[in-house]
């Protein structure tokens, strides 16, 4: 009998997981089980897709259950395993076609469910569909395609919920986008959140801050009507909830594996479950080291997935690589401008007891005359008494958002921002002025590390 | 007596270091000496306003000099330092407007003279203008302006040729763009320099490679009529001589201040000149430490021109900064490529006996299926024995060369491939595939160290 990979998830960690496995060990027999009927997809194009920037989904899949297989990987989709038993090492999978019960034995377990939609509690929310998968996304453009609709409330103002906004007003609908904060993405601080609001709003968007949803009413068919809401009741043909992910680990907390503060599981660097043999996770239902905090985190980025999920395959295959941790590093398109950000907002220190400085700058994306410039807003965060970047921040027009993986690998280091301020970027007229935009807010922070 | 600052050099550096002495000593006479009409230009510039993409020159004029002057700088224009006598310091100054000698004084010196253009050893070569200042692009450009010319040949396929070349096919001439080496652009590998030709011969180009000029041939009113090369005889009505620069610094020269083996001037990093007390120089005319090499280099750049500048006016009014050296970043946009290059190239590492690997990978700038995704090729370079990334190279469409700056500052820092293969960059369909181009060249030149 071969040694078996079980794979539950096949989604970005659990197939990068079973890929490099599979090309590492070719005696190994890898299995992938996934609940849904796609496998490697990529969440991250959904609003996209209910935009009409691209047309059809099956541009959303990175890699086909069948290309796996023919990789030779064994994938068993609209699988859902009910429970795990770490002693016998077997699973219970539930077939969700044939309705159909089956065990599955494993001697490595690689665990990859990833996050589930947090569904607000507030009556009416549990009809609503999180559109958090392909199927769902399918299913939402359909409707969307009938034309039977003409307002739409998206609740929640991160950055999906922003994206899904945008989507929509692209589609001809009325938009209305609604938080119980006050402000739009939470993961800026509210100074460089106010621009993507602007941008949000010059499409139209009805952006509504410090707003409560109360209930979410239906009509006919158990199709949405309106949102009632601290600010009255808005009218609804649709019902976007982008009010966050938590990680799936109900299987994995029931099996007995432990999970962290953050209510993420815990791993180590090499994505082991702690104390279970032979036993890796990875991906959004995992703590990931935040080495700007320096404590675990729970990140739901198909990069770290990926990344991570190598990282496991590896390991699971008698490799020995550590994953070395996060900073915090992000990047989304709202409209007309992009936005990224790195490390800890000011926010994030102050809560974390961090003693920073900050500064922030407005400038131009290119040279003043070279056609195309347009606003960037850099703000740094830089330690109090060393100066070491600790995050990042900006926003702007083209061209802006990208420059947020030198704060990212500055922050990774411990760069101080008196370094950067002199570090050999690149500068010609079509990409910056002679001092880039990033060169301008290391000096400006430096100035308030020094005073 | 105030104290007195002269300025040799009213450019990038030269500026730089006027604006940051005066605001650091009030009390000190900060004047400024500068040959031309103009200060504080963007030669950079220059290709687009011939190519017309932007209407007066005004606009490449970051500073004029009565705005110096109503800052409290003395700006002299159209006077040429002709002697300087660093035991006296005193300056020999000729007013080229009235033809008029006089002496200056001075206690602290800043040489920021620049570069002037080397003009190739061929018959006919002298009476061709290089463009490189903006009054010389206002006389190229009205010659063009008055439509009296089909052709024009190029001299030199380095990323300034390229940009003039791209400029005068923008213009509806007939361009062919000739250099004696066998590839385009000598900063980069031949293998990445072929995506340059091609985008360049995409627009029209007539890219002639392995060419020597022979003589440029003049016909009436001293007007070009042809070049003659070793592949025949070019139509030309217009000529650019782009075949590099060269330090301007026989003044100093011949007040004895010291030149290194590049022929550039030799300053410490404090931007102080060897030997003679309250001496600066910065800019074009000076030695920058290469950080990869470990020797130094003469880089000429805008925006090494402005920090040095910078750190000499700085240290020329008691302050007491560093210039950190250099990593040889720099960035063009070629037609419909843009090019991104850092540290050392593959043939620059055996040049200077550094056994390197490198791997190069094409992938796209966005996720497949996002609108305006195309292709970014990127070259890595690293220490065969440690990882530590060396160089990186790229080419790509919209999007592509600020990654540069990512690699850049891996290499400023030493970072080895294996470790920026995990480097947590930013990730969305608008901005690059899940895993960044970056990371997956790392991924490729990773291996290429392991094995």
């Amino acid at each position: 009998m071969p040694e078996r990979l079980l794979v539950v998830g096949g989604d970005a960690a659990g197939m990068s997981a079973a890929a490099i496995a599979r090309r590492r060990a070719p005696a190994l027999e890898v299995v992938a089980l996934e609940r849904g009927p796609y496998t490697s997809y990529s969440a991250c194009g959904i609003p996209y897709y209910i935009g009409g920037l691209l047309d059809g989904p099956d541009r959303l899949i990175s890699r086909s259950p069948d290309e796996f297989r023919q990789a030779g990987i064994v994938v068993h989709t609209r699988c859902e395993v009910t429970a795990i038993d770490l002693g016998a090492r077997t699973l219970k999978v539930r077939d969700l076609e044939s309705r159909s019960e089956r065990t599955e034995g494993f001697d490595q377990l690689l665990y990859a469910t990833g996050a589930e939609a947090v569904t607000p509690p507030v009556p009416g929310a549990e009809a609503c569909d999180p559109v958090r998968t392909v199927d769902a996304a399918e299913r939402f453009r359909a409707r969307l395609g009938r034309g039977d609709g003409r307002s739409a409330v998206v609740i929640g103002a991160g950055y999906v919920g922003l994206e899904m906004a945008e989507a929509l007003v692209t589609r001809g609908l009325e938009v209305a986008l609604v938080d119980r904060n006050d402000q739009v993405m939470a993961t800026l601080d509210p100074d460089m959140a106010a621009h993507v609001q602007d941008a949000a709003e010059g499409v139209g968007v009805q952006v509504m801050l410090s707003t409560a949803v109360e209930e979410i009413r239906h009509g006919g068919h158990g199709r949405p009507r309106s949102v009632l809401t601290s600010a009255g009741e808005l009218a609804a043909d649709h019902v976007v909830l982008s009010t966050g992910v938590r990680p799936a680990t109900a299987l994995a907390e029931a099996a007995g594996l432990e999970i962290g503060e953050t209510g993420a599981l815990r791993v180590d660097d090499h994505q082991r479950c702690a104390g279970a043999d032979g036993v890796f996770a990875a991906g959004d239902c995992v703590e990931s080291w935040h080495r700007v905090l320096e404590r675990p985190v729970n990140v739901q980025l198909g990069t770290h997935a990926n990344k991570q999920g190598r990282v496991a395959g590896t390991n699971a295959t008698g490799g020995d690589v550590a994953f070395p941790g996060v900073v915090g590093t992000a990047v989304s398109k709202i409209c007309r401008y992009e936005v990224g950000r790195t490390g800890i907002s000011e926010r994030e220190a102050e809560a974390a007891g961090i003693d920073v400085v900050s500064a922030t700058i407005r400038d131009r994306t290119r040279a003043g005359y070279y056609p195309g410039a347009g606003p960037i807003w850099v703000k740094l965060v830089a330690e109090a008494d060393t100066g070491r970047l600790l995050g990042g921040q900006i926003v702007g027009v083209e061209g802006a958002a990208k420059r947020i993986d030198v704060l990212a690998t500055c922050v990774w280091s411990g760069m101080p921002v008196s370094e950067l301020e002199l570090l050999d970027l690149s500068y010609a007229p079509p990409f910056s002025g002679v001092y880039d935009p990033l060169l301008v807010a290391a000096r400006q922070t430096a100035k308030a590390v020094s005073s």
